[in-house]
């Protein structure tokens, strides 16, 4: 048994509500403990320090010694049996029925027309503590992470990540499987589970794409919220992400305007007839090996060193974001005002889920690793070449301040009242593209041993799930169960030999009416997707998202050479159309393979040299015969591996819609020579992203973006034509 | 009695929580009654329908015709007393203790030692139900506008505004007098009352401003949520702000690169075989004057009339915004990315808060109101010089939909536990620096007729008081009770002829001793503010916010001094140093002027001509012999004039630094001109603004900014650095 991290624990007929809030230390864990002391009403116990007797002199009267003894001997045992019901039991969730419609509605039609429960139901159906949630409206909570220093002596549960085939534009639905088999696990098999989504972009939500909750009948709920601001995050993100971008133009202006002396003046300034550096500054003076802490002692050289970042203004690499569709400020100038003395320099805007920042937000472990991660960014290089970091501008505490609540994982739920965590969502390309590694663990530990967590990665295998088992499962130490591969019969066909697949544009009747030979020749694309999860040495199950259109036949075939292939299993799914009901084989299947053997393993040791970890990824996942480095890459290459960021895993920068560089080349492209134009780094977040190709970090709204469609209902407040 | 608008009604002894939610119809108010109805458990009316008879089959069985009548005329009875219960009562608030500590500590060290009340219990405690407020949190929750509905007929408590004399750079304390009044009438007086604040933006709270949520022991708690991302107000006016940005050089990029058929293709589009226009598309045809809803049947004429916005970029008034310190995006080049083609122009981002969607916030009173506002935002004149709008841009839908949670204002509280509402915060010379219409009026209600709100207005009396009755007021219909002036002994001795005072630099001699001479010759500018609130009709009373190096002397010669120029009363203040307590004497004198007699008018009326305004304004407030207007302002003029915009108020951009243009200008300017360089216009907010030089519209970040010794414990999660 151990109580070594609770500081109260609170016994008796009395919920952790009862006891009063002067009693309960800052930070403390409650645990409300058996009912059947009838004796004592209200006992609270701390290893640390007894609180309770300070405050409550009644209480101690009443006790004598050895009453305390014998409440000693009962505490003990029914901590044990307290203990024992937090080992892994089914929840007691009410799901929430479904009666699907036919035709199916709009995705935003499904989600009115079902009542969420209220997320403190949800909560406390999961075993979430009344302090460990934090409630914004009736449908989301942020979870606190005291959540995981309480439960880190239960066992895990089931990993399960879902991936894709190399996709058509209009995508395969990883989001609809990874909702569809929560709501089978949960709602018809009564199996404890949870969904870990990516929060989407605000950006494209207006734009072109719609929403990103799902769709049909498996979906999140209320799919409105989860669409627009959520709790906050990117907002936060964009928010940190910008005051560095401004602090650092600022720094610029004010070193070039400025005296060592003038600059000393303002940074260590005299304040009530005394000067002192703060620890921010102290630090700084450390690692320059300046060991003095009084302002007065520094001698000229040491304040110019001190003072003077000495940034090299073609070195920026930290951009400023914005979470809209804004091709404007793809490529902009930046400081023509008067009063910025002539110091322009061009400049772009990101997306904002393009910041450093929201991968690192989705990689993190813990609110001191955040600080340290957000500390260590780099931003660009000073005139010598050494790098410049967030730290150094004396910014690190200020973007944790910003960030400290997006660092909670938000709780939501499925349509059938399934609990789902939105958490992070950082790009596939310039980033991993896989939600956050704190939701996951969360999760992990919420469900119990038997129960399963499904998480999802960005874009095709060969993408999302390498940077998944690479650069996630390494930072998180998890190890994953099983790997759902999802595959449409239209995405086959398409690598099959079929026509172009075009957003907007009508589909072709190749993928309208039944063709088994484009089928059989699209599945190795399937085949190669699968032979790469075995590279990793986790069980693959195929889900295949069938549409109203497929035939019995393309259907039966795909899961025939699915299986052939290597999959432990390849199951049709309708959960788009049915809910939960609708994946129910699916989420058998992933069960099943979850018992499988495992050996998991990473692709490529990180002591390898850049180049080679690179060639690794090329060859043995994207099947090409060798890579070939530009210039500008070799030498971006050679100062990282200088400035000994040369042991850090690799996020390749790549189009999704192929598994080489070219988008055009569907199935399975041979003999290709993979370009490597450039290579950048993402110290903070921890890895280096070489660029294949250019990549768009700033999508445009087209001539009829969706907002034409989107209103609001001011009576009844609700959302219209989102999708 | 008055049922019209409650669709559920719940008697008996229960709770609304207790009623099943299938019972409840959507949107529904409920009502929970008196507890002595003994003999129906649970019965439920509603006028429009009976929702609990088609799912309560048992209840219907029990329940006899005469049992239905004896019943109904209990209910009417208890509804009366329900509804007399609703009228003014003094709330049952628990307020916090405070023991103030002499010195005075930080404002994050009281903020932090002092813990808030949940904030569902402090709701509940204003008479709140639980389904007109939405929790962010512990301690914020948003109030749903449904309330006004509820409580449309009750009478408005008494409604205060604090307003001060001509400024140092340092500030005179309004919030602080605002937070110490509230905590003074309900912690000590015992009378219902509301602060009303604006929310801060935070870029400031990182450059050089700190804070904004009052001071010392007259707070705002926690001040770290009150001045960080609250419930994320103003990062939805950003991605509203952008998104509106982003679609205005979109649409000219795509009007610059297609033809009128392939527009008309794109954005009426053939899908599923069919062409339709959007809701809002359908507008703009009417606008046209084109009464056509077949898209087939349109001549060329027309396509052309209706895809061609024809916007003339250098026209374009719509900034970006980001809520950041950010000089270098004072002055920007857009569009430089080869994918704009070059179409580049040049372009400023604003502070979030220059928005003038923030203005419209502040100004609106319903959901269809602002929706409506948000529509008629001009953005840029046509080659015609005909205004192009939001709605013409199609997107006035998405911006109601991202700014439907913002409206809602957000509830926290002060030090002593008492309500406060926190909303918007618009710039006070671009626009008119007043908290939001809907917390006022939802604030009015929920105190109770012999209750107070007191209210904020930006900068001095002769610019934000001038616009809160000019501007709001007119917005919202209320009437003041009482105008609060606040001044300190410093503001009054620079406008004495006192050395300059500026921030950051050490007070000279002359503002740490006594110097009765400076204080009698500075009482010019305090008489003149006097004599501008009593322009509008309105009592006031004098608050001297008083300094521990203010003398006795110097404190009785400034309130005898207010009180010979016209000041109902004048009182001494101490609630920075000791909390409400210290601000008793002040709420006396407050409760007894709104006694006063009042005779609330306008300065002026909307019908006479923009110049005619401008100049009244000038002379009556300022004290300006006339006005000057550029040719650039006159043509502006003209342009408004023709383009329908004539009949609205003006919202004058002037330094808040003397009563006239020229800041080094202190006490009683007399004799100036008032030049006017430029005149613009918010449409959607509904005033001309016109320019008395230039206005900066994004402030930078100095040297060393806050941020410097902002942090934050990994440990705790607590703030550090916040002042």
């Amino acid at each position: 048994m151990s109580l070594r991290h609770a500081d109260v624990v609170v016994f008796g007929s009395t919920k952790p509500d009862d006891v009063p809030v002067s009693w309960i230390k800052p930070g403390a864990t409650i645990i409300s403990c058996a009912r059947d002391l009838l004796s004592v009403q209200c006992l609270y116990f701390s290893e640390k320090h007894n609180y309770g007797q300070q405050n409550n002199p009644a209480a101690e009267k009443t006790v004598g010694s050895l009453a305390v003894a014998m409440r000693m001997q009962n505490m003990v045992k029914n901590m044990e049996r307290w203990i024992q019901s937090q080992q892994y039991r089914k929840w007691d969730l009410h799901c929430l029925k479904l009666q699907p419609l036919s035709p199916v509605p709009s995705d935003i039609e499904i989600s009115r027309a079902q009542s969420p429960k209220a997320v403190d139901v949800l909560a406390k159906e999961i075993g979430l503590l009344t302090d460990e949630i934090e409630i914004y409206g009736q449908t989301k909570a942020k979870v606190r992470l005291s959540l995981l220093e309480r439960l880190k002596d239960q066992p895990d549960g089931k990993y399960v990540l879902v991936a894709g085939i190399t996709p058509t534009p209009l995508g395969e639905g990883k989001s609809t499987v990874t909702v569809g088999l929560v709501q089978a696990l949960t709602a018809h098999l009564n199996i404890n589970s949870f969904a870990c989504l990516r929060q989407p972009s605000q950006g494209p939500t207006f734009g072109v794409k719609g929403g990103a909750a799902g769709g049909g009948y498996a979906q999140v709920i209320p799919m409105e919220e989860f669409n627009l601001h959520l709790t906050g995050d990117i907002h936060a993100i964009t928010a940190a992400n910008n005051l560095l971008a401004a602090a650092i133009d600022a720094r610029i202006l004010h070193e070039n305007t400025q005296s060592d002396k003038s600059l000393y003046n303002r940074l260590v300034p005299v304040v009530n007839g005394m000067r002192g550096f703060s620890a921010i500054q102290l630090a700084r003076l450390r690692r320059l090996g300046i060991n003095k802490t009084d302002p007065e002692t520094l001698t000229e050289e040491e304040i110019s060193k001190f003072v003077r970042l000495d940034i090299d203004p073609s070195t920026i690499t930290w951009q400023r974001v914005v979470d809209t569709n804004d091709r404007f400020l793809r490529k902009v100038t930046v400081g023509q005002a008067n009063t910025e003395k002539g110091f322009v320099r061009q400049a772009q805007f990101d997306i904002a889920v393009a910041s450093e920042i929201m991968a690192i937000l989705a990689l993190t472990t813990s609110l001191q690793d955040m600080k340290e991660r957000l500390g260590k960014m780099v931003v660009a290089n000073d005139k010598k070449g050494e790098p410049v970091t967030a730290e150094d501008l004396g910014v690190t505490g200020a973007l944790a301040v910003l960030m400290k609540d997006a660092i909670k994982p938000t709780l939501m739920q499925t349509l059938e009242g399934t609990p789902v965590f939105v958490h992070a969502g950082p790009f596939a390309n310039i980033a991993h593209g896989n939600s956050s590694v704190l939701a996951d663990k969360i999760a992990l530990k919420l469900v119990g041993e038997k129960g399963f967590v499904v998480t999802e990665a960005g874009f095709g295998a060969d993408i999302g799930m390498e940077k998944f088992f690479n650069i996630k499962c390494r930072a998180s130490g998890l190890v994953p169960s099983v790997v759902v591969l999802v595959a449409t019969v239209r995405a086959l066909k398409m690598h099959g030999g079929g026509p172009n697949v075009t957003a907007g544009a009508p589909l072709k009747k190749e993928y309208t009416e039944e063709n088994l030979q484009l089928v059989a020749d699209g599945c190795c694309n399937l085949q190669k997707q699968i032979q790469i999860t075995q590279l990793f040495g986790v069980p693959v199950v195929v889900a295949l998202n069938v549409f109203k259109t497929d035939s019995p036949a393309e259907v039966d075939l795909v899961c025939k050479m699915a299986k052939e292939s290597g999959a432990f299993d390849a199951v049709p799914c309708n959960h788009w159309s049915a809910g939960g009901r609708g994946a129910v084989k699916l989420a058998q299947a992933v069960e099943k393979a979850a018992n499988q053997k495992n050996s998991f393993k990473y692709l490529y040791s990180l002591e390898l040299p850049i180049v080679e970890k690179i060639r690794i990824i090329a060859q043995k996942v994207y099947g090409a015969q060798d890579i070939e480095l530009s210039p500008t890459a070799q030498s971006q290459v050679d100062r990282y591996t200088q400035q000994g960021f040369g042991n850090l895993p690799i996020c390749m920068a790549k189009t999704h819609l192929s598994l080489s560089h070219q988008p055009e080349r569907k199935g399975v492209p041979t003999g290709f020579i993979l370009p490597i134009s450039d290579v950048r780094a993402s110290i903070g977040a921890g890895f280096i992203y070489p660029l294949v190709g250019t990549m768009s970090t700033m999508p445009g709204l087209p001539t009829r973006p969706c907002f034409y469609d989107i209103d609001l209902d001011p009576i009844t407040e609700q959302v219209k034509g989102l999708f």
